[in-house]
């Protein structure tokens, strides 16, 4: 039979570069077939001049982030704190005001319940099965409501349950209403947390890397060189139990094992011969990507921290409800980033790119001051438009979808894998996670080849 | 400009043959572009031998649902009233009882609690804005939380919880965990009613056709003849204003306009040359198909009527929770229908088809006795598994999609329009909605196209 590879990965993003670099170095020959002009999926950098870098695409790691940290350091890539000096913004109620640490100078009666409340998630998501969620102690009733039902069942205060929501929408790119209370509780307790998920010191906010998250992919990318295909959608796979057979307008691929590392959604649109049996395919139709518009504006300097502000903000009037100062490492130059996110991306996601930028750049103004409204630059990503992520951050689980289709997000189908930062165990939907998926996916394809996985004594050690 | 057609409609189902049949009413010419080898999409109808015939689609004619008696009338297709005549059958908690008329004979807490919340739902869906759910009172509320979360706060037994999943797995085929409970009100409210929705004699199980649903729809493609080309599945789709081309392996088409009549599912799976916008992407990654495979098994004759049964079953232990008498007019051969709907269909989804085969049988002798268990032929369909439905009966939509991607339902894009059962706004989800989903793209396109519409007037008179 005539091979082309001995695995084939669709989708160059992070999970599909990890899988293929971990098969490469234990021997085997690989293809990367990658549906757009360049590697790195949602990993996007952007040039500032000067060989300063932002990331429209994600971007930060951290603490507990192993997977992360230890191919940053395989690859040299630099990373720095996220500027967190000086006070926060807070939009609230209609005014702004400065406070210092984490605790906003709100109403104490809203703080105490958030604590409350976040205390309460805390405590159910260490109960969360995380490798098998389904199994989780009543896991069809967490899994039969909204968050959004949760918290209006468990909030005291309106401004508890918006400090949330604003929490929710920052870390899904959705709104507590889309979302099952059991996917909040697997995803919290897959990065190790709640506080680990929203804080930066500490959080996964924490540090940024100087040639940007999009370098790392760009690095591993240059070493994976030729076996990288680009500009190769795939449409159709042809499979048996040790075959797999791509056609791309790149030419037509032949490999015994696949390793489909692509948001579940996109690889539900995949025709596959034989089709997928019901099971899986349901699946897919059942897990929707987020949705936000990551906005940034460029100024000569960040001006705020003169006036001694982080450039870290919330706002309950939006449309930009969490911002941060995104500079490179030496402030030049200062850029402020906002995120759309959920509901606030869908509906400005349909206006005019002039409306949006307004209505961006008045929240900032709000923020940070009127200096903020006349930015040299401004820039913005709209995940949902780009036709191989159709969302971000990640795909999301609603209702009812772990408990009745969880055992299908994993499984093989005769040589088929899959991969993808939203089959992480550990930081789903994260670059860890999809480091974590890609190393997985190599390691139980080594296993059926009969290879010796090279790095994975490592990684065990590493998890340990 | 080289043209095939004025309008190109990709999808053969009951909706798809309604737009091009009155597109072509309206002397356009018309291109029928189906994946399958059949038309009908989720109707299909198999022979039983002596023109006996049953569906293992879609079957069922209610009162209102007047596009879809028209239709029968237009064809010529003779309908029957489902057989309801004697004593139901119950399984509830370990026992198997009969009763006459809709009232089982249960714990009256039960039945009182259920009657409550019944009224309460109808009292809710009847501030529905059935055209504009997203519009309703407090949609955002409704469409927050699932229907699973509506009961639990509503309900007072667990019996009546019970006696309403099981009613909400046969309509929509799916679990009361899945739906939005603003989708549960506008599927209500687009049927006239809950009692409509579940209802036999004067609800949506009313009448059957002598040859079959599935033969409404083999006449009206027999009609189009030449018209409609067959396994030409849709993959690609170039759009502009004016101009629609599709590339198929039956050759491509080229077109004016064309009417996607297809599950949403399915429509998102298509490639857009330009992509769609992300609005219009992420509703189709939100609408699931429901789960069901229709399990049938025959008998030399319907042995249950003799014992004054009328068929007509339900179970709250499974895995079949409702069963209907499917004999044919005459009653040869002897008919029983068993659903295997939401979680009792993902789960025996994926067991062996012997044991599931056994499953139902077992469930069938414990409501009409051992005879059951020996029938002359089982057969089943399971709509998950065929890549041109995925899921049977319906798309439903789950928390936040109605309120956040509404609008993104029927909005045509340039020269493409939408149908399907889907669409409809009345009997959504049903043959009656497909029909009113097909004439009112048909009637979209005459328009932009500065064409009449033949048989319009006549159906605005017929819906006053």
């Amino acid at each position: 039979m005539r091979t082309d590879a001995d695995v084939l990965v669709v989708g160059a993003g992070l999970a599909g570069l990890s899988a293929a670099t971990r098969l490469r170095a234990s021997g085997l020959e690989v293809k990367v077939l990658e549906a757009r002009e360049r590697v790195g999926g949602r990993l996007l950098r952007r040039a500032l001049g000067d060989g300063h870098w932002v990331d429209v695409g994600g971007q930060w790691m951290g603490p507990t982030q192993t997977r992360l940290a230890a191919l940053a350091t395989e690859l040299g890539a630099e990373s720095f704190p996220t500027y967190a000096q000086g006070e926060n913004a807070i939009e609230w109620k209609g005014r702004v005001k400065r406070y210092r640490g984490d605790i906003p100078h709100i109403n104490p009666a809203v703080l105490l319940d958030t604590l409350r409340v976040q205390r309460k998630l805390e405590a159910l998501a260490k109960r969360v099965v995380v490798q098998e969620p389904w199994l989780t102690p009543r896991a069809r009733e967490l899994d039969s409501q909204t968050f959004w039902s949760w918290l209006e069942a468990n909030t005291l205060t309106r401004g508890a349950r918006t400090l949330l929501e604003i929490a929710v929408e920052a870390v899904w790119a959705a709104e507590p209403a889309d979302i099952s209370l059991l996917h909040m509780l697997f995803y919290t307790a897959s990065a190790g947390g709640f506080d680990q998920l929203i804080g930066t010191n500490g959080g996964a906010q924490q540090d940024r890397f100087v040639q940007g998250a999009g370098g790392l992919a760009l690095e591993l990318g240059a070493r994976l060189g030729e076996d990288i295909v680009l500009q190769a959608p795939v449409r159709e796979i042809s499979h048996a139990a040790d075959r797999v057979e791509i056609a791309t307008g790149q030419g037509t691929f032949l490999a015994r094992r696949a390793i489909l590392a692509l948001p579940p959604t996109l690889a539900g649109r995949i025709t596959y011969e034989p089709p997928l049996p019901g099971f899986r395919d349901q699946l897919t139709q059942r897990i929707a990507q987020g949705t936000v518009i990551k906005c940034m504006a460029v100024y000569e300097e960040p001006f705020w921290r003169e006036q001694g502000l982080s450039g870290q903000g919330l706002s309950d009037r939006g449309p930009v409800r969490v911002t941060f100062d995104n500079s490179p490492p030496d402030g030049r130059p200062g850029v402020l980033l906002g995120f759309l996110e959920g509901e606030q991306a869908r509906r400005l996601g349909r206006v005019d790119g002039a409306e949006r930028r307004a209505a961006v750049l008045d929240c900032f103004a709000r923020l940070y001051g009127p200096g903020a409204a006349s930015p040299q630059d401004y820039f913005e990503q709209a995940w949902a438009e780009e036709p191989f992520s159709r969302g971000c951050y990640v795909g999301f689980f609603g209702p009812g979808v772990w408990t009745s289709y969880g055992p299908a997000l994993r499984a093989p189908i005769g040589a088929l894998h899959w991969a993808g930062a939203e089959t992480a165990v550990r930081w789903n939907g994260y670059m860890d996670g999809a480091i974590e998926s890609g190393h997985s996916a190599a390691a139980a394809v080594l296993a059926e080849l009969g290879r010796d996985a090279v790095g994975e004594a490592a990684v065990a050690g590493e998890a340990a």
